[in-house]
C-alpha cells in the first residue's frame, strides 16, 4: 500500500485557500474568475513540474496526465472542480483537484508502477455559481450519454449565452472566450479515451464525524424530485381588512411547511431529507397581506418508491385550500438514484480496509459532476468527513489528516483499478 | 345643504387616471415623476379656472386657494396625494385631492357664501414608493408638532438623501430639485395660516361595502406596532444533512407563524388586524436549508391595552427554540392611536345625516397625511367605500356617486366649520 504526503497536501490546502480568499476564511472562487485562473495556473505549475502533459478542451476542462507503462492503454482520471459558491469554503470541489493532484505526485514522486496514464481534472463551472446551471462542464461533455430530461439544460449553444446572474449581462461564453484556458474539443473526457473516473470530496454532511468515520465509501447519489408549491390569495391594506376575510398567501404557504413536515415525518424513513429553501413573497411589503408566495421542495432518498409516497403528500397540497388560498404544486425536475460502479466501490472499500482508515458505506444526498461521468464511463466516488457537516459556507471544514486519507484511498484503490484491467 | 356635481367628478377620475395608466386599469405615479407631473398640472389648470391661487413650499407640496370674505380669517383646507404605489389603482389619494378641487369648484359654481378662504392641498410622497419613507411631505411639515419618535424619521436632510428603491442612487432632493413644483418653505401649511384639514379618501377596506355604507365618518386612525420577527438556525446542503440535525430558519417561521395566529386570535378581538407582509429568507437557494429568516409583524387596534396583549405574545417568540432556531424580536416602530377632532367628525356626521347619505362611524386602519397634520391642526377624515376592500392594486374601485358623495359630505362639513369660527 501506498501513503499520499500529509504535508504537500496541506501546502496545497493553504496555497489554494489563497485563490479568492473572502478574509474570513473562506473563499469566493467563481468559474474561470481571476481567482479561479490563479487556482488553474497553480494546477499547471505543480503538474507540469513532475512532468504532466497539461490540455484544455472548449469549455476549459483541465487535464494532465501522467503516462503509464502501456502507451495504448486508457486513461484513469480523478476529477473534481476548482469554484466555489460566493463565501464557500476552501474543501468542496478543490479538494477532489488537490487529491487528484496529490495521487499523481506521489505516484511520480514514489516512482509507482501503474500501466494506465493517469489524469488529474478539473470540471469547468460545477457550481454554476455565477452562470447557471450547476454541473455545466460535465453537462457540456456527458451531453450524448445523459438521460433525455437532463441533457435538455446542457446544450452548449445555451451553456455559452448562460447569463451573469450578479450583471445579467456577461455570458458564460465570453467568459470562456477571454480565459486563458480554452482548447480543444477534441481533448474532452470521452469514453474512448477515459476508462474510469475517481472523485474524492467533503461529505457535506455530519454522518461520517457522528459515526467517527474518516473516510466515506460512496455508493450512489440520491434519487430527487425538485417541485415549487405555490399560493395564491389576494393582497390587501395591514390595517384595514378584517382578519376572517383575509386571503394570506404567507400564512397559507407557513401552514403547508408545518403539515408537509408532520405528514413527511410520518412516513418514518430516516435517511429522508427534503428542504424548503427557496421563497417568493409577492408584493413583500410589511403593510400588504401577501397574494403570492411560493417555496422550492428539494426531496432525496435512494429508493424511488420512498420519494413517490414523499411526492404523492406535496401533490395533495393542491387538493386544500390554505387559509382561504388556492395551491399549485411544479415540477421543477427530477432525477434517478445514479449508482456508482459497483467494481469501483469494492477497490476503494478494499483499499481502506487494507490501509486501516477508517470508513462507511455512505449515499451521496448532494449531485457531482461524477454523476454525469457515471452515464458514460464507469465512476466512483470518495467522500471526506466534513467538521459538523457544514458545507457552501466559510466554517468548512476537513482536517489535513482525513484529506490525505482520502487522496491515499483514492491512490490505492486507482492501482487496483489499474491493475485490473 | 349643497351638493357636487357627479358628472365633474367622473370626468376627475377619467382624467386623472391616464396620468401614469400602467395599462391594466390602474396607475403608477410616483412622486414628482412625470405622470405625477401631468397630475399636478391638471390640478392647477383647473384650480386656476376657478380662480384660485396656487402656491408651493420647499417640498413641493401644493396648495390652490379661493378666497372667503373676511380676508384675515385662517384657510379651511382639504387636501390628500397625487403619487401612487407601483401598479396602484385610480382612487387612493387622488380621490382626496380630486374630493378637495370639487368643493372649491362647487363653492365658486353655486357662489356659497363662506368667511374662511378654502385650500385645495397635494401632499408630496404620501406613498413613500420611489424615495422612503411614506407620509414624507405631511412629516416634514409637521415636523416641529410630530411625537418625538415619529419625527425622528423626518429630518428634511435626510429626506432630501432618500434613495430611489429602484436605482440606488437618485435622491429625493434631486428630483425635488429638478422638478417645477419647488416654492417657498414660508408657503408651508401651518397654524397660523391654517384653522382646520379635512381628508376625504377611499375606505381601502371592505366594511362600507359589507354594512352597505356609502360614507365612513372616521373617528381615529388606529395605533400600531411593527416588530420584526428574526430565525437564526444554521445553513447545510439539501441532500447531505439528516433531518434530526437541521436547523432550518424557514420552518422555524413558519412554526412561529401558525402559532402566532393561534395564540392571537384566541384573544377574540374581532377588529384587531396583523399582518406579516414582508420576508427575508437567506440564502434562499433551493438546495440549502435556511440559515436565516425574518418576517415583520404590523399589527392594529384602537384600545393599546389589546396591542399590548398582543405585544406580549409576539415578544414570548423570542423565549422559544423554533426548530432548532434561536429568535429575536426587534421593534421597528410603533404609533399610538391618533383620534381626529370631535367637532369636525360631528360636522361630517351631521352633514351625512341632513343630506340623507348612508354612513357609519369607522376607524382608519391605514396612516394618512391627516394624522400628521392632526399633530398640528385640528383635523379630521371621510372614507368613501371601496369595491371589495380593495386597494394599492389595480382593482381598486369607488363608484363616482359615493365618490362625489364623499365630496358632498366634506363640502357641508366644511361649511359648517366655516360657519362656526
Amino acid at each position: 500500500m501506498y501513503r499520499c504526503s500529509s504535508e504537500r497536501m496541506s501546502d496545497k490546502i493553504k496555497t489554494f485557500s489563497e485563490y479568492g480568499n473572502a478574509g474570513h476564511g473562506g473563499v469566493t472562487r467563481y468559474t474561470l474568475s481571476a481567482a479561479d485562473a490563479f487556482a488553474r495556473k497553480e494546477f499547471i505549475k505543480r503538474m507540469e513540474s513532475i512532468g504532466a502533459i497539461i490540455e484544455t478542451d472548449d469549455v476549459a476542462n483541465m487535464y494532465a496526465t501522467i503516462p503509464g507503462t502501456d502507451p495504448s492503454s486508457k486513461r484513469i482520471v480523478m476529477a473534481s472542480h476548482t469554484d466555489s459558491v460566493m463565501n464557500g469554503g476552501n474543501y468542496d470541489g478543490i479538494l477532489g483537484v488537490m487529491s487528484a493532484m496529490e495521487v499523481l505526485e506521489t505516484v511520480v514522486e514514489q516512482n509507482i508502477p501503474h500501466k494506465h496514464p493517469l489524469t488529474a481534472m478539473i470540471w469547468t463551472n460545477e457550481e454554476g455559481s455565477l452562470y447557471p446551471p450547476a454541473m455545466m462542464g460535465s453537462g457540456i461533455v456527458c451531453y450524448d450519454y445523459l438521460p433525455e430530461d437532463i441533457r435538455g439544460k446542457f446544450k452548449l449553444e445555451d451553456m455559452l449565452q448562460s447569463k451573469s446572474i450578479v450583471d445579467f449581462k456577461t455570458t458564460f461564453g465570453e467568459v470562456l472566450k477571454q480565459s486563458e484556458f480554452k482548447g480543444a474539443k477534441a481533448n474532452r473526457l470521452s469514453p474512448d479515451k477515459y476508462l474510469y473516473m475517481f472523485e474524492t470530496h467533503i461529505e457535506q454532511g455530519p454522518i461520517l464525524e457522528d459515526h467517527k468515520k474518516d473516510i466515506g465509501i460512496v455508493d450512489c447519489v440520491l434519487g430527487m424530485f425538485n417541485y415549487r408549491l405555490k399560493f395564491f390569495g389576494q393582497t390587501t391594506h395591514a390595517g384595514t381588512f378584517p382578519m376572517p376575510k383575509r386571503k394570506d398567501a404567507f400564512f397559507a404557504a407557513a401552514q403547508a411547511i408545518v403539515y408537509l413536515h408532520n405528514e413527511i415525518d410520518k412516513l418514518g424513513y430516516p435517511e429522508l431529507v427534503y428542504t424548503t429553501g427557496e421563497v417568493v413573497c409577492h408584493p413583500g411589503i410589511h403593510t400588504c397581506v401577501p397574494d403570492f408566495f411560493d417555496f422550492s421542495f428539494d426531496c432525496r432518498h435512494e429508493d424511488p418508491q420512498v420519494l413517490e409516497k414523499v411526492l404523492s403528500i406535496v401533490k395533495a397540497c393542491a387538493e386544500k385550500v390554505w387559509a382561504g388560498c388556492s395551491c399549485s404544486v411544479e415540477k421543477a425536475w427530477n432525477r434517478d438514484t445514479v449508482y456508482w460502479d459497483e467494481k469501483l466501490v469494492r477497490y476503494s472499500e478494499d483499499a481502506a480496509k487494507e490501509l486501516d482508515i477508517s470508513y462507511q458505506i455512505i449515499h451521496s444526498g448532494a449531485g457531482h459532476d461524477a454523476q454525469f461521468a457515471a452515464y458514460m464511463i464507469p465512476t466512483t466516488m470518495i467522500f471526506v468527513q466534513s467538521k459538523d457537516g457544514l458545507s457552501h459556507c466559510e466554517q468548512e471544514y476537513s482536517s489535513p489528516q482525513n484529506c490525505t486519507a482520502g487522496a491515499t484511498v483514492m491512490l490505492n484503490a486507482v492501482l487496483k483499478a489499474d491493475c485490473a484491467d
